[in-house]
């Protein structure tokens, strides 16, 4: 293991971290903030934590193996998460425990977007808009990560993605390879950002707003500037807008990046995944449509169809946002409607859950292990667009969701016994685990009213569930460690 | 498929099955019931139903193919639910539905032990008697299913269990096999009832009772003859008594067949999945007893050991019976004691759930899998009973655990779609699915006042959950139907 190494990079990633803290502070210059200390303490203690790791340390170079890339990342988000909290901690009007604020920083940078904070409408505006950018940078990170770092480590039958996006990189090195991969997806994503904003802010948000949510948006993040969510702003053409770029940050960003360089949207159409995406999506509304209908076939369908299809996007992607809505729904409606996060987005996005090539191979592997009781000589292969999936890969996958399945278990209890009901439990599991955010019962608006022990069980849990499981787990196995 | 060769055998088991209406009728008649008419007018229906279909058939013989034997084993169970619940349903005093009748049935048959019924101690010995039989050869049969058949076919990695019983049985013609072994197994289940009896007499038992509760310990079937189930006796001795004949029920019928055949246990402590379930058994009383320990440091923890001991080994084995309790443990206590009916007990037993065997090996394949993002190009075998498993039978348990938690998740929307609470929902998804009896929330004791449509999802769910699963699933697959 180079912890020499590991530790120089963690001190390179702290520096640039701390310029994070920068355009928010700007921004709450420019809009009146009060105080703007908080994030003026937090750039100096990151810098100079961040150079004081650096400095010594930085003639040290090693080529990396894909171990300590394990390290890395796992340090990465932890450490993210940890700074991250600072200039939450640091505003003196909050007053949040330093539990509170590190739950609210990683469910920030892991685009979970669960909050303790209550009268958003009210924050300053630089807080406002630190939260929505450390969405947006969270989601960045997990789409390099994902899609340049885990198909070589192997993660949860990442590999599969390992030639998707191959084109443009030739270089092989891990570190070239993650860079090359990095500006490619960058450009993709910071140009749908920038399209999100500009039509929500044709459609009638403040550029604040507008930026805000489009932050939020793409990276499938859900926190939003005002505690009604995009409920506040009672518009269905932004919920529309919202609706499509959700699916766009659900949607694997090589798939964008393929469309812009051919300038041709045949990639989406030749993605099995993409497909059983929109698939899936269609199938649930179907359903969830006409449980609306039977329901309530008075005056409130027509609300129920809107409310159905923005809540269901929402929490397959994985986004979180909410609508206000008082409608007596059937009960197992919005349990149903919170659940389709745990099958989540398409790998390769910002999105969480078990992720729709996953399910889309267990399905198929599913059913061809029934075809082998009616023919048990035959060989059924499992093909994901056109290509035959290994064995092992199929194996990883399979894991995966008995690892999914397992730590959801874990957490679930681990909730209940920090002192939640088994429905707000579950609910909580549910938000931390998948990325998605809202939960059940007592937390499902938000975690304010959580105890310490409930917010690092989902403090945890949120970490696990955004790093594919398997990244943290791996760490904990003694054969890790030896040489 | 053979379809008439299925007809004439469901022919020959109803016939053989209107004789099991004989033995509570006699109890009935011994016991001064004031109408045992519903018990005859069944006989006679079933035995004329099974001779109706058997007569015109009885001379056209071929020899029969696995896959009928999927049709035979699902017909089988259905068959035996409807026509189980013919002396339920013609019982005047009850006035039970047919839906309730058959859930009734299903329940008993199956081994789970869900009941319609309040006010079991009033009710006519002669169905009281006839319930506890219901479990007692619903054991039986899904023992010799499990494993004369399963094996054979292939179900759920149940190919494992292939050569374990091997001995003495030369005969390789499926109906040969079958008999040979249910020989076998009809002798070391007969055993162990007996001795059970004979204990829970010498303990205080009537004679009624005490070969009522045998049935339904033996068979991991969780049946009483009292409304408060085996808290009617407040007896420590009866209880030690049920947690080790529950356990023996639990563990592999094949395994007690060895002990007699050789007059040693070495057979017990070379099996890895008794072993592991002995020690699954172990580590989570240590945690239940450790949470009420710091619950309850009060005069109540020593209560509190014996609950959790019985409550434990009687939901893991899938049996289901209770110790009336109203002490205020920590809610999370009764879910995670309720939820080990998940893990269940041995395979080749008659508990439900999992199995033991599916745990361990997902286990030591979910940590190679860890191991190969450390050594990506090793080799890691999992072995069981120093045994190395083949990747067959691995894919086929993964996909069984997948398969077994989609069910899972139907089940428990299906209930909350027939009005069922969250938290009730999930207790009848678990009660149903597991084999073990009882719920949470307003399914915690009984299904009384439950709604067809419930009774129907956890009809279904029992059903499903006794056959693992994929025997049933199968039959939806159109490639089964064709030559
Ligand atoms: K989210
Ligand atoms: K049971």
């Amino acid at each position: 293991m180079q912890f020499i190494v590991v530790l120089r990079i963690l001190g390179v990633l702290l520096m640039v971290f701390s310029l994070t803290f920068l355009p928010p502070w700007l921004v709450g210059w420019m809009m009146g903030d009060a105080d703007l200390v908080p994030f003026e303490t937090s750039f100096f203690i990151a810098f100079v934590l961040g150079g004081l790791l650096w400095l010594p340390l930085r003639t040290y170079r090693r080529e990396l193996k894909l171990r300590d890339g394990l390290l890395i990342v796992v340090s990465f988000w932890v450490t993210l998460g940890l700074v991250g909290a600072l200039p939450i901690f640091l505003q003196p009007t909050l007053n949040l425990s330093f539990t509170q604020s590190v739950f609210e920083s990683v469910s920030g940078i892991t685009t979970t977007g669960s909050t303790v904070l209550v009268g958003l409408d009210n924050l300053p505006r630089s807080l406002l808009f630190y939260r929505q950018q450390l969405q947006w940078l969270g989601g960045l990170g997990i789409i390099v990560l994902v899609v340049a770092f885990m198909p070589l480590l192997g993660v949860g039958g990442m590999q599969l993605y390992k030639t998707e996006i191959s084109g443009p990189m030739k270089d092989n090195r891990l570190s070239g390879r993650i860079s090359e991969t990095a500006k490619a997806l960058w450009i993709v994503y910071a140009g749908l950002t920038f399209l999100c904003a500009i039509l929500y802010k044709l459609e009638g948000m403040s550029w604040f707003d507008a930026v805000g949510h489009a932050f939020s948006t793409i990276s499938t993040g859900g926190f939003s500037t005002h505690d009604d969510s995009l409920g506040f702003f009672h518009s269905f053409s932004m919920e529309l807008t919202a609706e499509i770029f959700m699916v766009l940050g659900a949607t694997p960003m090589a798939l964008h990046y393929l469309a812009m360089r051919h300038g041709s949207i045949r990639a989406y159409g030749k993605s099995s995944e993409f497909k059983f995406f929109l698939m899936l999506l269609g199938m649930l509304f179907l359903f969830i449509a006409l449980a609306i209908l039977l329901a309530r076939p008075d005056s409130e369908w027509l609300w129920g169809m809107r409310w159905g299809l923005f809540t269901l996007v929402s929490m397959m992607t994985t986004t979180g946002f909410t609508l206000t809505d008082h409608t007596p729904w059937p009960a197992f409606l919005p349990v149903l409607v919170l659940a389709t996060a745990l099958i989540g987005g398409c790998a390769g996005s910002t999105a969480g859950g078990l992720k729709t090539v996953r399910m889309l191979l267990l399905t198929r592997q599913g059913v061809n292990e029934l075809r082998k009781l009616v023919h048990p000589h035959a060989e059924f292969v499992v093909k994901l667009s056109g290509r035959a999936i290994s064995p092992t890969v199929i194996s990883a996958v399979w894991a995966f969701f008995a690892a999914y399945v397992f730590v959801f278990v874990v957490v679930f209890f681990a909730m209940m016994v920090t002192g939640l009901d088994a429905v707000s439990a579950m609910g909580a599991a549910i938000a931390t685990l998948t990325s998605v955010g809202p939960g059940l019962g007592s937390v499902t608006g938000n975690f304010a009213s959580a105890s310490s022990a409930t917010l690092w069980v989902g403090t945890v849990s949120m970490i696990l569930g955004r790093l594919e499981i398997f990244t943290v787990l791996v760490l904990f196995l003694p054969m890790f460690w030896q040489r």
